[in-house]
């Protein structure tokens, strides 16, 4: 059913090849969530698994894009290929990279072992997260050693795409607040390495001293038992979201404590340590299977979103439903029907819709 | 089926009494998305449409929250009532509202004239807009005549969120860029009035004038016919996106062009053209058909989602269904499946299920 055509057996082929052009135009598609991009993910999916995930994410003008090209550039050093794929809605607003950075990165991206994607957040409403999980996968079929993900950390959307790395990086600075408001934001939760940037300002030490105190206050109060340490929790809605903190244990059964480090991303600094960290969660999401598990997780929240988008493009996008709900608008108007009412009239509609046709 | 029981029962009864606690519990319910939840919002479904919603976004750090404390004073010194329910998972990054207006802020959460609700964002993921639009259904079903939904203007839901209110009104600071960044961020198409706060900063008169040459821009070339003037454009996924600044007209057929203000909410400057443009935005609003279109819209939107919901828990929810999943899991981990062909199964599996039950 999703067998793709000539021309995108062409263009598979070509991906196949690691022709850049290739890669460029299958992630167009899946952006754009055209009619072909199932076909192409479901296509590529065998070729998936291999890419290390690392999210970047933090508050605005916390200077993830400089530390995502600091990356990129030490993983190029160790001969690793990168694959990027950045989200910030409100780069607009903080102004996004400083020039000399631009350069930088356009400098990066002439290398071939780097492919970089910003994406659009207009007319991307509802469908942002799920593309970029679909443009990670791409990137880790197309062979890239490291997939970087940045991404704000405000916002749910942009939480939950931080969430489907393999390690989450939260990059905070002094300016961002204390820790007990990181904790707040939800981002104490998604952390697994800690980078306080700009760690030459005032009050980088104190956040970095808050931060760790938080974190073994965490660690100690919530320490679970080995047997329920590969737990991930998939909602009833399929999102994906793993226990990740406290539910990750080494081998001993101690947890794996985020490491807060400090960085000035724009000279370099605190770079080859926060390397060291990654490949030391790396080594210790293998050696506890939740990195198995975070995979799991991701497969089994990408068939409950397949489904989904599916069961909408059926429901609403039947002509005959949609004229009955026309009818059933001015009821809802009036009042003499709910939401509810009709929500659950709807449902007895679908089930003949999804079981008839393919 | 959505019948409530007794205890429910009970606090319906206190709801219509208008007695305070009954609106908190009704919210809580709501907010916490409970079983009960369902069941009392359709008890209320015939008791909304009234309120005048409000939508009240911008970037962080704008000024929305004193804004907004402004305009419920002046509301209340009308003589009328007012709800308020703010979403912001930024605030705890920029510090939000000053000592000053907080404690201005309790003052007014003493008036029983005035109910504010601040979602915590922390638990709510994935389910916030949808707890923010039923949350503005039960304020408007207590009867409060305008209200209020406060939203930081970046990343999707909240967005979305802001799109779903009657009048929007968009909080722009000189600090917060140039009018070209606010059309990228998507603000430029919410919009239906424009106010540039501390208006007394340098900048604010470019900022103010840009955006009215971009809105002029806007408005001269994307002019619409009337006879599709009052299309509103529900997604195939349900998801509510109005066509809305230019396709809003007055019974002249010229468009609603959002008028752009200036104000410094601290000292009150402004407010009272705020309210006025507020009034003459819903007496176009009512003039042209777009209100009911709006509301018809959120009524489809809010179908779309309780079918939704109720698909993914009889579906997700199903222990057969999850059991055979995990059977599934490892041919997806292997390759040998790939998450579309297991959405595919699952989709044959989900017509008897949502047919069956009720």
């Amino acid at each position: 059913m999703n067998a793709t055509g000539a021309v995108e057996d062409r263009l598979l082929a070509d991906f196949g090849a690691r022709k850049p052009a290739a890669l460029a135009r299958v992630i167009s598609i899946v952006e754009n969530r055209g009619a072909k991009a199932g076909a192409l993910l479901a296509a590529l999916h065998g070729s998936t698994g291999r890419a290390r995930r690392i999210g970047i994410t933090g508050p605005p003008g916390a200077g993830k894009s400089t530390l995502v090209m600091q990356l990129v550039r030490a993983y190029r050093s160790q001969g690793l290929t990168v694959g990027v794929v950045a989200v910030d809605p409100t780069s607009v607003f903080t102004g996004g990279a400083l020039l000399g950075d631009r350069i930088r990165m356009e400098a990066i991206a002439l290398d071939p072992g780097v492919y970089i994607r910003s994406l659009a957040t207009r007319g991307a409403l509802g469908g942002l997260s799920a593309a970029t999980r679909d443009i990670t996968d791409v990137l880790d079929a197309y062979g890239f050693d490291r997939v970087l993900i940045e991404t704000v950390g405000v916002g749910q959307s942009e939480l939950e795409v931080a969430r489907t790395a393999d390690s989450c990086v939260v990059v905070l600075v002094p300016e961002s607040g204390d820790a007990i408001q990181t904790l707040k934001a939800g981002l104490m939760e998604i952390a697994d390495v800690f980078v306080v940037n700009k760690a030459d300002r005032p009050g980088a030490d104190r956040l970095r001293t808050e931060l760790k105190v938080m974190l073994q206050v965490r660690s100690g109060s919530r320490r679970v038992p080995q047997d329920s340490a590969h737990d991930a929790s998939p909602s009833l809605t399929g999102e994906l979201k793993p226990d990740v903190t406290e539910s990750h244990m080494d081998r001993r059964g101690s947890p794996w404590l985020p490491p807060v480090l400090t960085a000035v991303a724009v000279d370099g600094t605190g770079i080859p340590e926060m390397l060291a960290a990654l490949d030391s969660h790396h080594e210790s999401l293998v050696a506890t299977g939740v990195l198995a598990e975070r995979r799991r997780a991701r497969l089994r929240a990408k068939v409950a979103e397949v489904v989904d988008l599916k069961i909408r493009t059926r429901l609403w996008g039947d002509a005959a439903t949609g004229a009955w709900l026309d009818t059933r608008l001015a009821a809802l108007e009036s009042g003499d029907a709910t939401p509810f009412d009709v929500a659950e009239e709807m449902l007895q509609r679908s089930g003949r819709l999804l079981a008839g046709e393919s």
